[in-house]
């Protein structure tokens, strides 16, 4: 297991606002930060081959993660990997047909599927542990680490919609037709991916991931009620595992179910360390409503991501704007912008100018710093 | 102008449910109810030749809009017809692709377009009012009316999405570059569309709609703020017109944003009799909610559409489920299952069998019916 000690990173910021600690300012970070719309990426996606060839071999996957490091004042890398390896390595045969996303070509169409379904051999994912060492060693300057690194997980619930549907879908027809009529396939399916996760993430840790996000992208889409059984208590199933290891216990965990902002309180029960958001509900409410659980829970989030597609000034007016509205939030015992990690409310999109980035990020610590030193 | 005295009407428990008045059991329709589902649509589908020559022949529309109401006992009829009438009477060239939903051929895809944009025609429209008519009068029986007729049309912003767009799209990209970068083009669209729909929804009450429903369908991915702005604000202008004429003002108005059930305390200043809501939000919280804003708002919907897939027993059983815990809702003076219109909370299903719908009727009446009781 490599080192974890936070004093051997250069800049941890953005583990401190994980943990709601004091931070003279607020971190950033953006989902799908290394991605479509550098041309650093595409030059070597191209070199890879196709997505797959990219996600799966470790030293190219170590590339493309230090890439936004490089070019922007980032405060974490996070792995570059896709949520849907662990069902490959269930061997349900992942494939991206161009232009159609992820295709799945032994989905969980019959009850026989369901039935020989088995936990991911960890084994198989080899080169994602793999990859989180190489971009461990890479993170290096001056013998110390730039930044966290962030591992992660698709949400077991999110991995069941794939799972079944085989593919992305308008409307999970498939996946909610088995939740409603055959919930105890859905439970073998959602207990298969808890321990399949959990798993996953902890050798990740051990590989050397600092935090750890689930990506709950399919959440939403359930009734609430069917939300806190079917996504949440699954998550919170995996948090309480690696919490009660005294070797994972300091490690972050992030949850973020978008569409999700309705159900903070019932979010507040799962043991996250950080709950992300999505720009369908505000800092401040989201900031509040956290805080009236009783609860020190850190946020994460919550820019549109085609905000980045605005002009400059735009983007610099919107972001300050939205630090000042957390500013104005109530909160006990804490300046109210602390246990806040800026960030996009979904991944960012493949036509962002990428010097768009810049004005983001410098609008975040800009605003962030000045607001601190009231 | 049709008589729209509430007398003349069999059952108007739908009409006194939209005003909060006390009823003995929850009314019931189902958005989409007259569609693809039904055999007896496609019937009448194949003899207009498309979608379109469908909505824009009153007699054909009357026909499909009676056709749910002979085969289940719902309280409320709803216009057969597109939310995207107005843009075509603008001059946007709408059709319908087979699988890929609606294209306009001259979408607001530059400035100048943006420009030369105005009020849509009503004389254009007369199709529409024509089928208003025509039902009314197909719904005559022994010299009543057997259920209100509901008017409707898209929201001002779901509008401009499409007319932005083009299309359908997974982000509306176009439309959210338009709202960062261009604010003034943005309401110029909006302003004209706030027009159209007023005038639009005024002649289908005069023709004869009893009550007015606001279909919101993409306000749910703005962010807070902007979904008050460019969403609720144009809604609530058109209501307080509508409402600031004697002519309209007992009309019940309802508004329905899909994924807006974080917003409801704005939305209840908007003026709107009666809120939808998607399944993402419980009935008891949304009630409790719009209770504590100290306005009597009733509220419509919410059950996940494709819970008509699942098989009847459980069908019934959720059904009931989401009855009691409306029942339990903390409200003040009043029953808490009065100021309720059970219904999807979206569209129904193509693939939904007709005959689950009188499980999801049945569950609604009885168990709406044996809890006033109490």
């Amino acid at each position: 297991m490599i080192e974890n000690k936070d004093n051997m990173i250069e800049n941890d910021i953005f583990l401190r606002a994980c943990r709601y600690e004091e931070t003279d300012r607020t971190p950033v970070w953006l989902m799908r930060q290394a991605g479509r719309y550098l041309p650093e990426y595409q030059a070597t996606r191209a070199k890879a081959g196709s997505f797959l060839g990219l996600a799966k071999n470790p030293s190219y996957a170590a590339e493309v993660t230090l890439q936004p490091l490089d070019r922007y004042d980032l405060d974490a890398a996070i792995l570059f990997s896709d949520i849907l390896t662990i069902p490959d390595a269930m061997g349900l045969g992942l494939s991206f047909v161009n232009g159609e996303g992820p295709q799945f070509s032994n989905p969980l169409n019959s009850e026989q599927a369901v039935l020989n379904l088995q936990v991911a051999d960890m084994g198989q994912l080899d080169y994602v542990f793999n990859a989180v060492k190489e971009i461990r060693t890479a993170l290096m300057r001056n013998g110390k680490q730039r930044v966290p690194l962030i591992g992660f997980s698709g949400s077991p619930w999110t991995l069941a919609c794939y799972m079944i549907e085989g593919s992305g879908s308008k409307d999970f027809l498939n996946t909610k037709k088995m939740l409603y009529n055959r919930p105890d396939l859905m439970n073998r399916i959602l207990d298969i991916n808890v321990e399949s996760v959990a798993q996953y993430l902890e050798l990740q840790i051990d590989a050397g991931a600092q935090a750890a996000m689930i990506f709950d992208t399919w959440g939403g889409m359930l009734s609430s009620g069917d939300y806190q059984k079917f996504s949440l208590d699954p998550m919170a199933k995996i948090i309480k595992r690696i919490k009660s290891n005294k070797k994972y216990e300091s490690v972050p965990v992030i949850i973020f179910t978008k569409g999700g902002g309705g159900w903070l309180p019932t979010m507040a029960n799962s043991g996250a360390d950080v709950i992300g958001l999505d720009w369908t509900i505000e800092l401040k409410l989201a900031r509040e409503t956290l805080d009236q659980t009783g609860k020190k829970i850190a946020i994460q989030g919550n820019v549109d991501p085609l905000l980045l597609l605005a002009n400059p000034k735009e983007i610099e007016r919107r972001v300050t704007e939205s630090i000042l509205n957390l500013a104005d939030a109530k909160v006990s015992g804490s300046h109210p912008l602390n246990g806040h990690v800026f960030n996009l409310g979904h991944g960012i999109n493949q036509l962002t100018p990428p010097e768009h980035v810049h004005s983001l990020i410098a609008a975040v610590k800009n605003a962030s710093t000045k607001l601190r030193g009231k």
